[in-house]
């Protein structure tokens, strides 16, 4: 269908979003189309035209194209990308192509690519540009604009200018243009004296903590500093791409599975079932513990087989239950409205919730059965008032524990170190189920203690 | 606690940050105050810094706030507020106390506020702001930085230039700032031909694919336009508050709930308890088909109480790849990858994962069975490589049946008109664990022929 359509008659269409549409059209055509059809224009276009496109995270397969272009190619587009992009399409080429590529930059962009890259994925280094306006303090503001028409074009944002110490790269000030268009032209930068000290964070901050700083302050970018010194800046751009990630990641994760790192529909086969499979087999070796819990009870099970009717309806509401209290834990942590130290304050949250949604499906459990029974529409034996009950009080248990268990699991796994949004709604329901169904049978001992078991 | 540490030592820390610190953190402060003080802060405040506290959209309970201040002095701090903010509080503010207020208010300001209030919630329009850079045709570039110096304080972005025919309102161009002082400053802004046309969409746009503009053309701010004319814009901070709004919807939503419109821990016990409620009922109910199933089976379940110990494994497999299914097309979705129209690929990939995952699980399902058959651990009777077979068997077809069913529910409820995203994964469990008992028994019923059955 590719090849009809670049043959057919939109050939021409294609061809002038390719050369002068918007990078991110050209993109969006560009991968629907054959790699061949990407990797000539990557070679062939104008230098800037091609950085342009290569400069857009959504062009699919960047490293692979560049793994396939003339080095000395790659090496200038890599020049004109901005660094933050261009050190990204080089962490996915693997060694030794990558060291030679750099090899052949010029020093200071390699200097530039290497200080991105040394920092580890997911933090603010990894995600900053080097390509920011900084000035030193005894500029003026009409020569600090001067220079700011001269750079405009290889800067990724001339929105906040960064004064700076020129010995030390200490970070002095930070000024929106807006402030410095409005300010008097003859003024000396470090004159000026800003409102608020500038707004920074260190080099290993999270990627999402960069996103709650920049939304927090409403900042175009914010600097990245080490040490009091300067070394880059994350924008607002790079923010919303990283948090449209984030938030793949999460959904994916939070349906029980392995983040998928590429677009649903270009994702291999074989990948997929590697994510996928990984989580649903270990959940089901311990979701096995059901079938021993169920083979421990199996005497109770032969002499009442009216619980079995049961055990669907009862586990999964409290797989339900904990699932809500799961993800309302998750987005609360991850909008940092509550951190491991409120744990108690969720549980004592939680307990109470738990007791009140439980007695409700209880009474409605309970009625149902009762319902059933007077309508004639089954017979649940002789002791069906007594079923009636265990079904009812078993699902407070069970909805209590479900909602405790699925508020605590986030809080467990961040604690012992692991990230509290691997806590899914499947493996929630797994913890629950196996304990769900010991309740169950506790509650029916009780209940019928004397009749039936 | 609050009362001490207003009373205690810090007292004059907060002082501070309320007094002269970014507006953010004297939100934060405030929200762990009582409301008392957020009260007097907005009514003794200098105008200036009330408005900057009151624009943060952090600020709890800020339509309760403004209700209980004098009227002149809303007036003056709505004026004095972003106008999409204003209307964001005003919005949240019953009649007729808004009607009353807009009243009182300037004609200007409030038909400003009027045209915003006037769209559907979640649309382009009711988040724009009317507070952006509009400058006629004929204006020189050095004019038009005259002007913005004059103006800044008042805009809520001067990095983005509206080029509108004074007469028409008709939206010709737009600028970056940057572009405009590296320009000409004798140039007229007629005379500069951009590179191409400014992407602006119509102020019944969803937030979400206003998001997904700013995003892919890497913009600060888009102008929202109808019939050709300006009527506002959208800030790309208003875009980052607004996916996070969206993010923790679906957050909820996902985890088979209603999505809570305020913080966890500030959410009322019984607002709370409404919001899970709801689901957590119908999900209830559906799955009391459970109950129906297992009553039209009880004869075999009498014969083989040992397929009873199988149910809640098989039962919780299908619905785990069913959530893992429904998490990737509802993000899929969200992120426009796919479409209404791609929902046989989505079909015909889910068709062969299902059958492999489930495979695996069948597999490890049967030799469990086996092992344990084998070395004693359990004895599940004469016939037990049979019930091996329906175990592994059963497996395939209800894990391909989770697949199909959690990658499909999305597209189903798009198509009769409601949000993809309120397909949960309690959700797609319900639905697949009814069908997957029918599956399951009806395996059995085919592979215990002429043996238990």
């Amino acid at each position: 269908m590719n090849e009809y359509v670049l043959a057919g008659g939109d050939a021409a269409a294609i061809a002038r979003i390719l050369a002068s549409g918007h990078a991110a059209d050209a993109v969006e055509a560009l991968n629907r189309e054959p790699r061949a059809l990407a990797l000539r224009l990557l070679e062939e276009a104008p230098l800037e035209r091609a950085a342009e496109i290569l400069d857009q995270p959504e062009l699919d397969g960047a490293s692979e194209l560049v793994a396939a272009l003339p080095r000395e190619r790659v090496v200038d587009l890599l020049g004109a990308m901005s660094a933050d992009r261009a050190a990204d399409v080089l962490r996915a080429i693997g060694e030794p192509a990558r060291a030679q590529l750099l090899h052949a930059m010029t020093p200071p962009l390699r200097r530039a690519l290497t200080a991105i890259l040394g920092y580890p994925e997911g933090s603010a280094g990894s995600i900053m540009t080097t390509e920011y306006v900084s000035v030193p303090p005894h500029w003026t503001v009409a020569r600090t604009l001067d220079h700011i028409r001269q750079v405009e074009r290889s800067r990724e944002t001339v929105y906040a200018i960064y004064v700076v110490d020129p010995e030390s790269r200490v970070l002095l000030h930070a000024f929106g243009l807006r402030r410095l268009i409005a300010a008097d032209p003859q003024a000396r930068l470090g004159d000026i004296v800003p409102e608020r000290s500038p707004v920074t964070v260190p080099p290993l901050t999270d990627v999402e903590q960069v996103a709650h700083t920049i939304r927090k302050y409403d900042l175009l970018a914010v600097p990245v500093v080490e040490d009091g010194r300067i070394v880059g800046i994350v924008t607002v751009d790079d923010v919303l791409d990283t948090m449209i990630e984030e938030g793949t990641e999460d959904a994916h994760r939070f349906g029980g599975m392995e983040a998928l790192d590429e677009p649903y529909m270009r994702m291999g086969f074989l990948s997929m079932i590697g994510k996928r499979g990984g989580w649903l087999c270990a959940l089901f070796l311990s979701e096995m513990l059901t079938a021993s819990v169920m083979q421990h009870y199996e005497v109770a099970l032969e002499k009442a087989v009216v619980l079995t009717l049961f055990i669907p309806l009862i586990m999964s509401s409290g797989g339900n239950s904990g699932s809500q209290a799961t993800s309302l834990v998750i987005r609360a942590m991850a909008l940092r409205e509550i951190t491991l130290a409120d744990w108690w304050r969720v549980a004592l949250r939680e307990l109470p919730s738990g007791l009140v949604l439980g007695a409700m499906l209880g009474l409605v459990g309970a009625a149902r059965i009762v319902a059933w029974q007077y309508l004639g529409l089954y017979d649940y034996g002789p002791y069906w008032h007594l079923i009636a009950a265990t079904v009812g009080l078993a699902l407070v248990g069970i909805v209590t524990f479900g909602s405790l268990t699925g508020s605590m699991l986030p809080f467990a796994l961040k604690r012992i170190g692991f990230d509290p949004a691997s806590a899914s709604a499947p493996f929630v329901a797994t913890l629950v189920d196996v304990t769900g169904l010991a309740i169950y049978f506790t509650v029916a001992a009780l209940v019928l203690a004397g009749t039936v078991l």
